[in-house]
C-alpha cells in the first residue's frame, strides 16, 4: 500500500468504509496505529492489524494538514466559515528577506482583527496556505468538499485566497457547488495583512455584511477604489484580475458588480442569484484541458503538440474569436480525435461571433464552438468541470449555467 | 528551381543580383519570360535562358500581388503614403451569404472618400488583402520595407489593416523602423466601409490631420468613444484591442493615449517622439518564438514540448509575474539550453516585479527575466525582433527602445 502522510484515502476496516487525510505519526500513537482526519474533522487512530484495504482517492498535494479552530458559538452573532487557502491575505513579511510568506495559521489572521470574532460566530477552517499561483484542481476539490460540508451550517463562507488565480478557484467552485444556501466569498488582499496599509482588513470585514443577505452565489469582494471607501462584490465566473498591484484590482467584465458595500451597508446594483435549500455538490474534473492564446505566427505544430495531450483546448482568438486559417487543418484533425476546441476571445471584453468574418465561418465548419462572453479563464475551468463530470461538452459548453454567460452586456466604463 | 508565383526572390542573370516577387504569367510574355516585380514597384521580364540562378528569399504567403496607385501630386496638399494590407476597413459585406470579405483593390476604398483625394496628395499602395488573423512575419516584412522605401517622400504613412492583431503589427513595426520621419499611422474600422454606419471614413479622414504635426512614432488612429466625436492615438507598443466589436474598442494600456484628434485638429496629450532625419531598417525576424498564457494545471509536458520546438518563450504569468512553482524545473531545463524566458502579467495593468513573493524570487533564481509592464504581445513582438537581428535577448528584452516600457503609469481610468 503506497500511500503516505497526506493522501486522502479510504479505509477498510471492520467491515466498515472511512474516508480520511492520513495525519502524520503521533508519539503516542506509534507505529501501529493509522492516523486519520475525517472529512467531519474528526480524527480517528485505526489498528494497522484490523486494515483490509486502504484505496488512495488523492494523492497529497496539500502541504500543510488541514485543522479546524471551532469557536464558542454567540447567540445573536452570524455564522461564518472562514476556510483559508493561504495568499497574501494570509500572509507576513519575512522580515529577513523582505519577502512575502504564507502565514502557518489562521490564528495568526484572526488575531489581527478583533472585530471579526467579537461581533460573528466564526468557525476557522486552515485547509492549506499556499501562494495562489501554485492552486491545483486537487485544491479545487478540497475547497468544494468543505465548502459542502459547511454551507448548511453558516450564514456566509468565506475563502481567504491569493489573488493571483482567485478568480480561476472561484469559477471553478460556482460550477462544483450549485444551488448555494449562503453566499461563498472568496476574499483576498494586495498587501499582506501585517502592513499598516494591508487592505484585508477592510476586505474581509465589509464582506462579512453579506451574511445578513440573501445571496446565493460565489463571488469575489475586494476593494472597489483605490482609497479604502468600499468593496465591490463580482460574480465569481464574471471577474478577472486586471492589474498587478491595485487595490481595486479585480473588475466585473462584461457586466455590472453584484453589489457595493461600504461602512453603511450593501447595496446590490444588479441581478443576483438567491439562496436555495438544496446546495449540489459535483466535484469531479478532468486535468487533460489546456487554455491557449492565439498569436499570429502560431506554429500547427505546436497546437498540434498540445492537442495530442489533451481532452480539449480553449482558445482565446482575436477581436471576435479568430484564429489563423493556417491552424484550421490541425483543428480539424484535433476535432476528429475528439478533442473539444472553444473558442473565446483574447480582447476580453465584448463577444466571440463567428458568422460575421469568412474565417469565423471556416471555424465553425470545422467543429469549432463559439463560446458566446464567456472570460478564457472561466471557459477553461468550465471545459475540466464539464469533461470531469460528463457532461457533452458541445451541448453544455455554449450554455449559460451559472451566469458565465451575458447576454445584456455593460462596456468597460461602468459607474458605481 | 522550385519556385513558383509570390516567391519573393533572388534572380541571378547577365551578372546581375535583383530581388522581386514572381508575378503570373502574361499571355504577351510566354513560358519563356520571367516577369518579377521588384521592390521599388516596377515590373521587369528576364528571359529565362538567361538566368543563372534563382534563390528564394521567402515563399509565397501573400495572395495578391503588389501594386501601387500613384496620383497626381498637388501642390498645396501633404503627400501621404496608403498602404492597404486588407481587413474591415477595406472589407465589404458579401451580399449573398452576409460575411465581410476583403476588398480586392484599394481603388474601391478610396473611391468611398473623395475627400481623400481632394486635399492630400495620395499614394496609394496595395500591398496585399488579407484578414488580419492571417498575417505572418513575412508580412510584417513586406510591410516594414515599403514603409521604409515610401517614408521619406512622405508626410504621413498611414496602414489600413484589420483591427484583430493591428496592436501586433504596429509593435512589430515600431521595432523594425525606428528614427520615423514621419509617423506610422495603422488605421481600421469594426465596420466595413460600405456600410452606413462604418468608422473607417472617420478614422481614416481625421487620422491624415497627423501630416501636419511633428510626431515620428508607429501608432494606432482610431474611434474614442462609441460616437463619431473624436479618436485616439495610441502608441503602438502600448495599446491592445480591448472589445470585440465596438467602435472604441483599442486602449492605452498603462499610459496616456499620445493625442485625440476632433473636428478641430489634433490635441496632444502626452510627450511623443518627434520625427528624424535618418529612419533605420531592422527587419529581421526568428519566428521560432512562442507566447504562452500561464493557467493553474499547466501541464509542464505542454511547456516543455513548446521550449523544445522555439528559442524563446513570453510567459504571461498571473499577478505579478508568477507561474507555479511545479513549472520551475522544466523552465530552468529550457534556460539551459539556451531558450530565453521573459515574464509579463495577464493581468495587463500595472508591472511585473518578481522581488515581492517567494515565486518571483525563485523565477528570478532559475533565470527568468522579468518585462516591466511591456504587454504580453508586445514582449512576444519583441522577442522575434531581438532574436532576428541579432541582439541579446538578456540584455535588450528589459531595457526601453520605442516606449514599450514605462516608468510612470497611469491606471485604467483615465478621462480624455
Amino acid at each position: 500500500m503506497d500511500y503516505e502522510e497526506g493522501d486522502y484515502v479510504e479505509v477498510e476496516f471492520k467491515g466498515e468504509k472511512i474516508r480520511g487525510i492520513i495525519m502524520p505519526k503521533h508519539s503516542f500513537s506509534g507505529e501501529d496505529i493509522l492516523l486519520l482526519k475525517l472529512d467531519n474533522g474528526y480524527n480517528i487512530g485505526i489498528k494497522k492489524d484490523h486494515i483490509n484495504n486502504i484505496k488512495i482517492i488523492s494523492k497529497k498535494i496539500i502541504e500543510e494538514k488541514t485543522y479546524t479552530v471551532k469557536r464558542e458559538i454567540k447567540k445573536e452573532g452570524k455564522k461564518v466559515t472562514i476556510i483559508n487557502t493561504g495568499g497574501t491575505i494570509a500572509s507576513f513579511i519575512d522580515y529577513k528577506t523582505g519577502a512575502v510568506k504564507p502565514a502557518k495559521t489562521q490564528e495568526e489572521l484572526l488575531l489581527l482583527m478583533p472585530e471579526l470574532t467579537e461581533n460573528y460566530n466564526i468557525n476557522g477552517i486552515n485547509l492549506f496556505s499556499i501562494l495562489s499561483e501554485n492552486i491545483e484542481p486537487e485544491h479545487w476539490v478540497e475547497i468544494a468538499r468543505n465548502v459542502y460540508r459547511e454551507i448548511k451550517n453558516s450564514d456566509s463562507i468565506i475563502i481567504t485566497h491569493g489573488t493571483d488565480t482567485m478568480a480561476y478557484s472561484a469559477s471553478m467552485i460556482a460550477f462544483m457547488i450549485q444551488n448555494l444556501s449562503s453566499p461563498v466569498i472568496f476574499v483576498g488582499s494586495q498587501r499582506s495583512s501585517d502592513r499598516p496599509s494591508s487592505d484585508a482588513y477592510m476586505n474581509l470585514l465589509y464582506s462579512l455584511k453579506l451574511s445578513y443577505t440573501d445571496l446565493g452565489e460565489v463571488v469575489v469582494s475586494m476593494h472597489g477604489s483605490t482609497s479604502d471607501d468600499y468593496l465591490l462584490v463580482h460574480r465569481g465566473v464574471k471577474v478577472r484580475k486586471m492589474h498587478t498591484s491595485r487595490r481595486d484590482a479585480f473588475k466585473s467584465i462584461n457586466t455590472f458588480p453584484i453589489a457595493k458595500i461600504d461602512n453603511e451597508g450593501v447595496k446590490f446594483l444588479s441581478e443576483y442569484i438567491k439562496r436555495s435549500d438544496n446546495p449540489i455538490l459535483m466535484d469531479k474534473i478532468e486535468k487533460k484541458v489546456s487554455l491557449l492564446y492565439f498569436y499570429p505566427n502560431m506554429d500547427p505544430e505546436i497546437l498540434h503538440d498540445i492537442g495530442s495531450r489533451v481532452k480539449g483546448i480553449i482558445l482565446a482568438g482575436t477581436g471576435l474569436g479568430h484564429v489563423s486559417t493556417k491552424l484550421l487543418e490541425t483543428l480539424r484533425d484535433l476535432i476528429k480525435n475528439d478533442v473539444f476546441i472553444g473558442v473565446t476571445s483574447q480582447c476580453l471584453y465584448g463577444t466571440v461571433n463567428l458568422n460575421v468574418y469568412s474565417t469565423g465561418r471556416e471555424m465553425l465548419k470545422a467543429g469549432i464552438i463559439p463560446l458566446g462572453d464567456m472570460l478564457p479563464e472561466v471557459a477553461y475551468v468550465k471545459l475540466m468541470w464539464v469533461l470531469g463530470n460528463g457532461f457533452d461538452p458541445k451541448e453544455t459548453m455554449p450554455k449559460n449555467l451559472v451566469g458565465e454567460l451575458t447576454d445584456r452586456r455593460v462596456g468597460y466604463e461602468y459607474r458605481i
